[in-house]
């Protein structure tokens, strides 16, 4: 029986059908039971599959879109000047029900634009928000919003507590997972005014609130959820990019110096490459865009071949854990009259 | 001649006088020209100058101050119930003229509420921020607001990057420092309406403006100068800690696993340290309170006698460098209207 089936935007990202195929590829050997819909110029990917000895199945189709979204394209531009895009298409087929989820390592603005244009986002939800997955001390943390709103109201941070709450039930299996709200200090005097007023929402929302945490909380495993605007989010995302890529530049330099370090490097390469694995950003690519009506998962542009495999995991995970019925029913639950108005509005409309 | 005198709140911080006054010694071997004011209980600073067989001097003055501000305690509270506190005495000698700089490991939010009501501001600055040093791939840059500004309006970001340019120009003896805008992406259009309006206004300030970097450019070194609100500032800081913390417990853990394991760290240890010593924080220690009509340096609450040592040597720096007086030069010159306004509320009150 198949649990999900998966269409991946193959034109995206910057390596296009040389990282998703064969990524595809890998992904379906590890799941036998989940189908993939390639999407894309059909030549390129039929090319892309004869290279690696692989031919198009029942488990694994091939959709023809004609156009492609750059990755510098402005979302707006995207969005209306190509509707045959692979983006859009993938879209189309999670739209139309013949996919399940999609999975893109296109541009992040037009995918969320499209996304938005297309699935529309729930009812209960104003903003749809861009959701990553973390490695901590402690194992790992669901942190949103990575940059899709830029100035949130409370209202909105309620709604991404909410959203990555029953994405870490769904995908985890997890009760009731913690939910802490980033600020600059653990006291409720903490922050500005949309900070503590969100805090306000979190506690009475019936979620596991937590309270406040730090930026040394997210790594530390504080919380099952971290939850930000999309500003602070994005800044605190890069911020250990490039801090992770400078102790690792300084380390190898370090290590390089002359013959006695190089020959420490040598002895510790086993137990560096085995802490590397742990904290191999790879592992956790692909972010959830959630609170559309609809399961899309980017991908980082710069995805190797396991990196996007992982990405395609997360969006199969989703499906199989039954995250937008989950999310459906939890919105009803907890914001019983946004969603009626939602609804209502819906109605008339 | 003595170059500087640099009051010491000797109480404050997690370990009070135990770590100030052995760095307060520390700092006098290695700067023969500046003199130090322990400024707090003084049986308890003759008790430890006497543990470290030192004793008072012309250089090495014990100022009596009769009360202690706590680290929990509330801002409001230090400053109008304790009048004798160490901290309130040391800044006050800065005030009167009988030190040129202060420094102190205790409570942020006491030390800046402090300050500003016995320094006042700089004409031409709304709102003091909390500057520190952090390193990067190249070697370091200064990095503010760190949490005195939770709301920030376009114009004090503007502020912010006069001050640090000031700073990092008279400290460092680099003529025009190069200034970046903490952002979600590079492009003009990025970022909430509050960025989008500084960069207009840093851009026409004068200052040597690179333009918006993103949290990855902090630790690349991308810019001499990184500003942001207080809030960001903040959450990028703690969660590069946190994401330390991680790494180095990970690896030691990694290290530890087994007898293999354990050898190769006895290999790798020399390297390790070396690279350790290189991100160490404590090197790196003291943040500048900027924008007040004297200098502070705040340390980490939780500072050993190396890192207290460095916030000291902070402070005598930006006294050497002449960082007031080229501040008020800066200020009169990039915000004539500013300025003028300024004095005139002044001569008026």
């Amino acid at each position: 029986m198949v649990d999900a089936r998966v269409a991946i935007d193959c034109m995206g990202g910057d390596h296009g059908p040389h990282v998703t195929v064969p990524a595809a590829l890998d992904f379906l050997k590890e799941n036998p039971q989940t189908d993939i819909i390639l999407v894309g110029l059909p030549e390129v990917i039929h090319a892309e599959l004869k290279a690696h000895k692989a031919e198009p199945g029942p488990r694994l189709r091939v959709h023809a879109a004609s156009e492609v979204v750059t990755m510098e394209e402005a979302p707006a531009v995207a969005l209306r000047a190509k509707r045959d895009s692979s983006m859009r298409v993938a879209i189309n087929l999670v739209k139309s029900g013949e996919a399940h989820a999609a999975v893109s390592a296109g541009n992040t603005g037009a995918l969320m634009a499209i996304s938005r244009f297309v699935l529309k986002t729930l009812p209960g939800i104003d903003r749809p928000a861009i959701c990553t997955v973390l490695p901590t001390i402690k194992g790992h943390t669901y942190m949103l919003d990575l940059g899709a709103n830029v100035d949130c109201e409370p209202e909105h941070l309620l709604q991404f507590g909410i959203m990555a709450s029953v994405l870490v039930s769904s995908v985890e299996g997890r009760e009731r997972p913690t939910v802490g709200l980033l600020n600059i200090g653990e006291e409720d005097i903490k922050g500005n005014e949309v900070v503590k007023q969100a805090a306000g929402l979190l506690r009475a929302s019936g979620l596991n609130f937590h309270g406040n945490v730090e930026g040394t909380d997210i790594y530390m495993g504080t919380t099952d959820v971290v939850v930000a605007d999309g500003f602070v989010g994005n800044v605190a995302l890069k911020t250990t990019e490039g801090l992770a890529q400078m102790m690792s530049t300084l380390l190898r330099r370090e290590f390089k110096r002359n013959l006695f370090t190089r020959l420490a490097a040598l002895c510790a390469t086993p137990v560096l490459n085995s802490f590397k694995r742990k904290v191999d950003h790879r592992q956790y690519n692909g972010a959830s865009l959630l609170g559309l009506r609809g399961i899309v998962i980017k991908s980082h542009g710069s995805a190797d071949r396991l990196a996007f495999m992982r990405a395609i995991e997360r969006g199969a995970e989703e499906v199989r854990g039954g995250m937008l019925r989950h999310l459906n029913e939890r919105l009803a639950e907890l914001q019983p009259h946004k969603l009626r108005a939602a609804q209502a509005e819906e109605g008339a409309a």
